[in-house]
């Protein structure tokens, strides 16, 4: 069994219950709606607490359950450039600001990258009159190169 | 003349005279330290102000002032995946989260898109005591699709 | 259940059932045939009262009509550039134009983009003596780049 | 001497005598604004009389006056998907809608394709309420595979 | 169904009843060897009439006979370059003569293509006592770039 | 000194002087047209004596005359899939009939290859009605796989 | 059915059976050892008594034994660069020596290629006091290339 | 300096003093013909005396005589897969060949390699009367994975 | 039957008997944990003895315990460059410190190789108050090119 | 300037002035030999004092000295997968091993990774009878993922 089939048995769960992220996050608990929907689609483990709630509310088998346990082996996308418009504009991003974020953060800090790792994330909207905005606000750990 | 032997000949000024981007977005002004950092990086236009402010600090020649005011062809990163570790970080968060937001930004707003270019971002040193982070908040409108 | 696997189904009957575009478009309302037809190729989602005719008129089951109702991963091509020779002459106007289309756009509305989401299109047949034409006609808001 | 070098000579002088696509297709003439722009660009020929203007209106020498006259080897662009926000929609459009157009114009048409050769163009503002649109007409002479 | 299960479909009964692409053209009739061999390749449509012999001939069910009358995703090789001896030489064909054929066409016709689907082909043995030869005639209608 | 500078010097030549491909043929001799014009565009080695009326043609040096004579590291396109439209179409036709001819060379000759060494092609003018015709002939010795 | 399953299944039946590659030529016989080989990892086809005696030493079927009667499409590697390293060290010859190759070849024998089709090929163990060396030796035609 | 303009200057003085390989191996020595090749191509290193007699032959500066001393960074193709015919054959016996040469390497000398590091390599014309042939001959060490 | 099947086998019985690597090595034994784990993942073979054990362990038919004591085609990586972080981590070491190993390994030792065959590595957990470190040792024999 | 070219003059001067990389550690000081080894390949930056002896010890100029302590672009390799064969051995245990050092790494530590950020390295010979030994050890500070 495979991680990609267990996320394929959550997304037909979750369309034939009819129920959003935000009330899955809600059931299974344990961390932010993000790292629950990333869990879900297969890019980050769950705690034995959650894997089991999960488990429940998909209707998973124990493998399935034990599995959403481990690490899973990342990368979410079936190719890149990435095809989908949504997840294209992100990449648009790394693209056109890249070279701009490494100096400007490396004037900040030095040497070092931000941690892609011990990062954080918050995704919200934003009201806006002119057509409401998605705010996306991440916060990773400045890492600098250490000199042994 | 192209738009990268521009960019050269302004990193080769901001060398030697050791010039900060912080103090080269105050000199040349009307607009956030991002853009005018991009701009100089070439993935910019400049207003006429803006370049004619930056020939002067860079030292720069008239067809060079002309180009910092046209749009350039975007795309600043010489492979893809990018090889420089800061710059991979944030094309692994591309990897890893890409349809996570899919599936939030859907949720909550419908079929559409984050707009990559009526976009802003802010980039900030946040204090903490593990260890300095990098935060980064960007905004940026949702764009619906549309059927005619 | 995956997308492709509901647009499968979809062109099944479609053959079995002699049915065109046209009708089916007709008989699924709501939008345009292009729109229509993109639905069923599994590049836009349909509003519950078309998955909903849909679902009668292709014989689907529960969850592929809820699937038709979800916004797919976009991408429709099986590789880049296309092989097919009808699909690769687009590829190719966007070879041999692309340059120019962004010299002209960016003279006409300054620096940003023509919409691929808030966007329209219509296919006609022009008659004409030496041979009858293809019309496209494609209409796109054009965004600026914002700098906030 | 190749192509390339003309495009970009004509470029600088564009830039430096502050023309615009507008007036220079006014002064050379003899087709759309479109042809005359991909012409410069390097991806169509000009006739005799269209390089002898270009060649006194950009200040170029015999060689580059001839080699506008040559057909060129076309592609305009300098990576596939193109990393420029406003040529990659274009292609983006190809993705998303490539097989529909397939549907469609085989529907319609029967088996063969679109010509991109006995193609024509038109590209213009289209003044909206809502945000001006980018609007763009294709017209390409529909060829059927011939069975001998 | 897929049209690629069709092409396997009937070249196991191909092999199983050990026919010929001459007694197969023969049989199914209607256009050239070369022809029916692309159709049954699934590379190109079948006539009603066609589609209807081949269903006879090769025990095909009502879906796959539809299938062979629709106009298919054209690209017959799993991977370009093709890693076939036989096929490879054409690809080293075009990598070796591309430039002289774009040079020669051009003198002679003047700016333009060779249509590949107003296009006809033939393939004969040639006996020769150094060994005999494959020959391969082919010939397109000449498409002119046309400027409106 | 590379073969593609030779291959430029050349093409700045024939541009200077009109000279049209036929002329050059002629001029040079000792082979077809097709293969004069192949080592011109680098493709194939030419005799001492051809090199020899080459040099006086275009005005060579002496390197430039000797390295005429060697064999040169094959491969005529910039990029595969070729961009320009012209030499495209000849790689469709690999794409599209690629299967086929292995099917039919290989039921007529056995298991085994075209060569594309003891290979020959002419190219002519084919007068029609309905628009003349590109007519391509080639002819290839039929290598078969020994088994030793 | 595709040769790639005749391949798994003869693989099966040799681990099963607990044969080596040597037995099985024996077996086989009609070609040397690498030749079988080839043909069973299907890359060549083989004669009717030779997949008549396969038939029988795997227990294939009837369309199986067909099967290995057809040209394959040629083409033994998942990837490449291949990711195994003893075929990679191959391929790294290839890399490194190409150009080497080519010199003294036609250094040798004029402009021309070793053929891989009229070809031969042994393998095997040379004994060394500092560890024994696997000898492959090779011979294939020299084919010059013609000028008709 | 670069390791490859040594290389384009040796071969300019190859062809203008008219040397052959076998000559340049003869009065370079110190190694076989195929590793004086190659060290002249840019993958071998020689050694100081082979260095300096390369020098007086070809007229090397002093930086150069010493860069030919230095392992060179290897890898002698400018794309893979090559598109010179010659070179290709090569790569198309791995293609071909890879997997058999796996199986019956495995078979003879269990878990392991033959070296391309520890490895000779010969290469002699093979009179024939149905025409000449290359003969190579390679012989690499086995290494066997070891399990500490 | 695929290695990659004997693999997927062997996670499932790992994960529901909740053994870890270091009790399978235990069990299986004959080789350091790196091997046996890797040897589980498809990119070692087994001894009988330990492919017999494993087999019980793991509850593997007759013919999975066979293939286990195969030479597999190696290579672990769904894609390269690899998308998950923890093994893109050592693919950026080869990336940034490629060309320094190259140049020390190669000041030291002469012209060759670190083997990747004759190759021990192990693992261990290095405790550090600044958090705990991954600490890897590998020692592979030097290979120095002969010159025969 | 960039700092490819940098990098250059060094192996220029390195050359010429016949320095070891042992030397030039020693000379430049402040790190190890695997860090200012790489600052010189162009992956690291060197601290003021640092450069400044860098600039003394190869003949630098003030852009030059001011450009090492610059962090650079990372990424040293020309080619991925790399064609030199020391650095594909590299390449090669990550394909091989990439999928056991994550089970490994995940079973002892958790969900994280080993840092390439805060990361060191020693290289050193290890004598063996069998043939000298190259030992490479690192150590990476495990990150651990982190859910906010």
């Amino acid at each position: 069994m495979k991680r990609a089939e267990v996320t394929e048995k959550i997304l037909t769960a979750k369309r034939m219950k009819e129920l959003s992220w935000e009330e899955i996050a809600k059931k299974i608990g344990g961390a932010s709606k993000i790292i629950v929907t990333a869990a879900c689609m297969g890019q980050m483990k769950m705690t034995k607490e959650q894997a089991t709630k999960a488990g429940k509310l998909f209707g998973l088998g124990k493998e399935e359950v034990l599995l959403l346990q481990e690490v899973p082996y990342r990368g979410s996308l079936p190719q890149i450039p990435p095809t989908d418009p949504l997840i294209y504009r992100f990449y648009e991003l790394v693209q056109v600001y890249g070279t701009t974020w490494k100096e400007l953060i490396q004037e900040e800090f030095g040497d070092g990258i931000m941690s892609a790792i011990d990062f954080d994330m918050t995704m919200e909207r934003q009201p806006d009159q002119k057509g409401d905005r998605v705010k996306i606000a991440m916060s990773g750990k400045f890492l600098g190169y250490k000199s042994y």
